[in-house]
């Protein structure tokens, strides 16, 4: 047997106490798999004191990650410190720069410097591994890039965010069938829930705001398309504005909300975008619960394939994080991104405002007469086509406040927030309007 | 950029065609993931002269697959001529000899000569590439050798034949909620629809006497577990007995009915089978319509994990051959099986009358006094618990055939089967007791 491979791991939290204790419980099988054992020789932390139920007295000690990514007698460095600036990527670099390879579970420090990461371990022989940094508990990575690779991938899109799927999930399940839409739990009242149960950060903005989705989105994008890693042209929204009505009506529609995270090319053209979703509830990715992602590629000879499972935790990431050690270890890894660095292209962008959809519109307008002929009127002038209008439970009395809900047909995103900038301006709408994109995949 | 991969193609069938199409219309893309060129050198069918709408000219064209794999000028030998013995045997053996590498599509092959093949590839340096023999659109075969390679599996199951799954969906689809369960289609109706639409062989057998997904379980069992190929060990019943009534039970009970195949470990022995199912609505595998497959494996660290795509086709097929043959000129091959092939391991096998479930029974007794006390004291003697017993629609008059249906709490194979002999034994019964397991994951 080859001798063993090096382990150095930067970062002692969540996913890396569990790459520890799962190294460590599968020791035999993996060494099986790699034909060589896989040896963790050092470690580097923020507190060396705090008891994280690890026996760390084997391992070289560290308390600064770039020495250990320099230092430290290891062959790979397995970095799980996160952020896309500092010591994460100073580590990184450093690791690139002594030749030794890297796995990352670190989305966003790829997201942002992704193309530039690539070539530095292009250029010293070494690899980066990353299947940790998009949906753990789902091989995609190695689905796009390997699994699919006779393909050309048009449209690669998925709930790529636990939090935000949990959170939408009990939103709707909360609802009773035919029960009053208005007893639904609100966003925040599940979001408090999430938090309490670890679901959802003190600070859950990365999560809720679609940043997370939008980090994941990118390294998907330069898989499936063979392109740089473009995270500035990601068009983000998230799901702060979803509201209890919305999931009561699109459930009567006989959609659900997701926020996905979708990438396609339109004319050669790029698109990104994280956004919630109307999805008709046939779909597959409907189905997809609570902390679970999805990823859904179509293929121009697969056609379209789905892949499911958790998207974060200790187990999942962790299992993400040695399947690339393993492959490290058995000397199978290939390029970074698919194709080599210095080849990934730079397509053009499609912003945001070329998109084109069909559209779920809630208004809150005063009940008075004339109301709806002045909504009408704009989404007329605009050459917006309604495919429906709901207005329910009407208010106590003239002059109250009344929700109002319109599905368009497939209209441009430029068309319709012109509309709304207008319609907020009427005297009777009360709030900006929301909208959301309704999806036909 | 290295040297091309020189391929040599053995059988010009829906898949070799789609195999070649796929080489040449996605050839740019391939050649800049796998760092050369692919270049299909030689080919090889059983007749010449047929209109394939392929242009063979720049081939060098063999009548014999076994020349072909020991005289083409090639790297790789692809092998689409299907059957577990015979040519395609023979040219798989000539390829490995001359330490060509194989990729193949042929599950029989490698359900009965799996490990013998493995360990002719190993000894040769070279490797075999079977993607394609498994749920051709989906990338399990990776999955689970790569992806999931630091966990140890403890089940893998999945809906393994398209054949099957449409049939089952097409009698699932054809009932009319709240109908009459005897309107809808029956599985002769729609087998024969199936085959119209060339969705079934005209001999269905392989398919819907659940040998094709035996195959596929069997290599998956191997991989999953890391243990050699037992094909012999693979309990196997098809779906001809499935019947409109049990369709629609199952509709009324919360289920469908699935053909599954299921591989577990049970206390360190490998429990191998492949019948129809009852699946609840609520599981994500129930979902899966139509002539798409899907797998779901449950790690000890990433927890469960599910594939769904296309499997079979000329183009998920193509899909999974270049995605293999991508690899190999990547350079990127692991062990066929995941681990050496001499370190597979023969694990003790469960065999099925130690199975142990809840059973769905339906039954067809003549309608008078007695008889539900007489089924009801067989069950109470084999120590079998009914959860419900269902008799509706009862017969014009006393004396006439009625169904009768019953749903059993957990108990063994053995005991369930001795139980069903006794109740076939009653003179009230008119047709052999049918069963189908529940599955409670």
């Amino acid at each position: 047997m080859t001798k063993a491979l090096r382990i150095a791991v930067a970062g002692l939290g969540t996913v890396g106490g569990g790459t520890l204790r799962l190294l460590d419980r599968n020791a035999e099988a993996i060494a099986a798999r790699s034909g060589r054992a896989l040896q963790v020789t050092a470690v580097c932390a923020r507190e060396r004191g705090r008891d994280r139920g690890l026996d760390l007295s084997g391992y070289q000690w560290f308390d600064d990650p770039v020495a250990l990514a320099e230092q430290a007698d290891a062959d790979v460095v397995v970095e799980l410190i996160g952020g896309s600036e500092g010591p994460a990527k100073a580590s990184v670099e450093a690791a690139l720069a002594a030749g030794r390879s890297v796995v990352t579970a670190n989305k966003a420090l790829l997201a942002h410097h992704g193309t530039a990461l690539a070539g530095r371990a292009e250029a010293a022989g070494c690899t980066i591994g990353y299947e940790a940094a998009v949906a753990g508990g789902i091989p995609i990575i190695k689905g796009l890039r390997e699994g699919l690779a006779g393909n050309r991938i048009s449209r690669v899109y998925g709930i790529l965010n636990g939090t935000c799927n949990y959170i939408l999930s009990q939103m709707s399940a909360a609802g009773v069938a035919g029960g009053n839409p208005r007893e639904r739990l609100d966003f925040d009242t599940v979001l408090a829930e999430a938090q309490r149960l670890g679901y959802a950060e003190a600070d859950p903005s990365f999560d809720i705001d679609g940043v997370d989705s939008a980090h994941k989105l990118a390294i998907l994008t330069a898989l499936a398309f063979g392109c740089e890693v473009d995270f500035d042209s990601v068009y983000v929204e998230g799901i702060r504005n979803v509201s209890a009505l919305d999931v009561a009506y699109a459930e009567e529609l006989g959609y659900c909300i997701k926020l996905l995270g979708v990438a396609q090319l339109v004319n050669g053209a790029v698109e990104q975008r994280v956004h919630p979703c109307m999805v008709r509830k046939s779909q597959p990715i409907a189905s997809v619960e609570g902390v679970f992602n999805a990823v859904v590629a179509d293929g121009d000879f697969v056609d379209t394939t789905m892949y499911e499972g958790r998207g974060a935790g200790a187990g999942p990431t962790a299992s993400a994080v040695v399947a690339d050690l393993i492959d490290i270890a058995r000397g199978t890894t290939p390029p970074v991104f698919g194709i080599a660095a210095g080849k990934l292209r730079q397509l053009p962008t499609l912003p945001m405002e070329r998109h084109s959809c069909a559209y779920y519109l809630r208004l809150l307008v005063l009940d008075k007469p004339g109301v709806i002929a002045d909504i009408s009127a704009v989404l007329r002038d605009a050459d917006i086509s309604m495919e429906s209008m709901l207005q329910r439970g009407r208010a106590e009395g003239e002059g109250e406040p009344v929700p109002v809900i319109i599905m368009t047909h497939e209209t441009s995103e430029a068309a319709m927030q012109g509309a709304l900038a207008k319609i907020a301006e009427l005297e009777a709408t009360l709030e900006p309007p929301r909208l959301i994109r309704i999806v036909d995949f």
